[in-house]
């Protein structure tokens, strides 16, 4: 060991679904990204990018990116904090306004990064347990805490909590920051964002990487309070003053305003998550009720990992949680008619298979 | 004020240099970026760009980049950390390795950034004053410490220290994490790379931002030991998995594999920085030997702000630092030969009113 050693931050890192390198034959339903290209308007903006220009460094408060978000949610550009992704957006989240000695609360079955933040900034946090059938109950959140974060709908669950749920949260945590993560808001449920005005404390966390299928592009942002916004920002500018790169604004704000697009495309997916309920069930599978872009769903007689090393053989991706609780589910992103198509033919025969051993 | 207040991180965040929205009319010579545009190869992998494929997540390894500058210089995949500008990878070094309840060190006249993240991470540091000549003294750094930092060659100074300096410092501090920042080496000085063999606490850092004329891409990367690279790797996927977006990983791989053309850019800005010496000299400024792409200079008669301001109301912007020991000094970087006798005008008009009136 070098002497150095001693004074490094360890931490345990975040797994991140795999990203296979052979991409040519495999069906990718394991990280929820959307099966649908990007607009024509996103097409559109990334030929006009001056490569030329890139040269010089990107405007660091991404006027161009933030305008067009203001536009869309009709809030002032100084309740916007863009990032390279919302995971950027939430680690600054995390980084800025959880200095409380008391410890912030989330859902024990939620997004994994939670808790790798909180160790990575040396929070302290419990995690809430969700009810038996998985759904938040509003009323573990009526407690002394050094602040309040939960996806809406949440991950992997895919269940919504209505906004009067949400409501009832605020309520009961004006004296902390409460984050509402709304990753996949687009798939389903109701926005707090009808909720800042009553609650100053309230930030509500969006991304690119789902509805607006630009993964590729990591772009994501908050919406809160002017005076939140400006305390992120000191902290942000302290860590990294120049993160979104050219291309992210330019072509961010492109995506953000091509709603109509996106709108049609995410009916897509909605459309085919609705569908999937019925096959699913024929199989033998227990799917909760998604507000998302995939499906928290379990068999009534194959393990969760039987199942997901089956898929994988036969070059099907999907998420399998090794934890507490829902080991024996599966997470499927909502993929191309096609590849759902494909997966359930894959998923037939690992069960008749499993069956007629 | 919000109860939630009391628990903010608190800091005083970085300023970044200007960064004017009409671009039209000015000749901006204060963020020392590249007059001269990418590479040819860097226009073609922006032409190929697979912006359908955008809906996927990036490659979170950065591999296709990884291996582009693995290639370069001849070193492991496993000893490179790729990040989004050469920021952000201090940033992580910062938060990653400074743990220690000792000091870190790093020159007082540096990079400001250094005490922004010492600052918001909670470091304690000491800055070691630079010789009455701006150069630094490696015996300065012959101390008990948490770490040791500098540019080399130095910013806003343009000084490089030499190879044997550099070796001296690392000599006199085995124990600790020692992070050399190469920004500017391609411009002048012997870079440590040569070090890292037989030093395993020697990190070296380099952007695409000055001399790769990619500053809007914001891609930077440390080159050290697989043991630093690993440790770096867990703070990182800790707070963001997904950094670096698929343009930055494609372009920046072209970029890197691009070194011909590159080498004779450079060469230019080299050239125009020699040829502004006897200009300035005749104009009244001393100005220090750069091994950058940048002057640090200062004129006989008028003060560095009284310059500043008349180059920024006829359109020409430089940087000045109103900090202790070098407010009389202007940094300017270097520019298009048309800008630089642009400026040298404007200089000459200034100086002569001031010497008229």
């Amino acid at each position: 060991m070098y002497p150095w050693e001693a004074c490094v931050r360890k931490v345990t890192p975040y797994v991140p679904g795999e990203q296979p390198f052979e991409e040519s034959k495999i069906i990718k339903l394991n990280t929820n990204e959307n099966p649908y290209p990007p607009s024509p308007e996103v097409m559109k903006a990334a030929e006009c990018i001056k490569w030329k220009d890139m040269r010089l460094y990107p405007d660091y408060r991404a006027r161009e990116l933030v305008k067009a978000i203001s536009l869309v949610h009709g809030v002032g550009e100084d309740m916007i904090f863009p990032g390279v992704g919302s995971d950027d957006v939430l680690s600054m989240i995390f980084m800025t306004f959880f200095g409380s000695s008391k410890p912030i609360l989330f859902p024990d079955v939620s997004y994994s990064f939670y808790s790798v933040w909180a160790e990575v900034y040396k929070i302290p946090y419990e995690k809430v347990p969700v009810g038996e059938d998985f759904t938040i109950n509003p009323e573990d959140y009526y407690r002394d805490n050094g602040g309040v974060v939960f996806p809406n709908p949440n991950a992997p669950t895919s269940l919504a909590l209505e906004i009067g749920g949400v409501r009832d949260i605020l309520e009961h945590n004006r004296d902390v920051i409460c984050v509402v993560d709304e990753a996949y808001i687009d798939f389903g449920g109701t926005s707090a964002l009808e909720l800042l005005d009553e609650f100053p404390n309230l930030i509500v966390v969006r991304t690119f990487s789902k509805s607006k299928s630009l993964a590729g592009l990591r772009v994501g942002y908050a919406i809160a309070a002017p005076e939140i916004i400006k305390y992120l920002n000191d902290v942000k500018y302290s860590v990294n003053s120049y993160t979104l790169n050219t291309p992210s604004i330019e072509v961010g704000a492109a995506a953000m305003l091509s709603g109509k697009y996106y709108a049609t495309q995410t009916e897509h997916v909605v459309l085919t998550r609705e569908a999937a309920y019925p096959i699913l069930a024929e199989l033998g599978f227990e799917t909760l009720k998604s507000s998302t872009n995939f499906l928290f769903t379990k068999h009534e007689r194959l393990s969760g990992k039987e199942i997901y090393d089956g898929l994988r053989a036969r070059g099907v991706y999907v998420r399998h949680f090794n934890a507490p609780r829902i080991d024996d589910y599966l997470r499927i992103t909502i993929g191309s008619e096609y590849n759902m198509g494909f997966m359930y033919d894959v998923l037939r025969d690992i069960i008749n298979g499993h069956d007629n051993a």
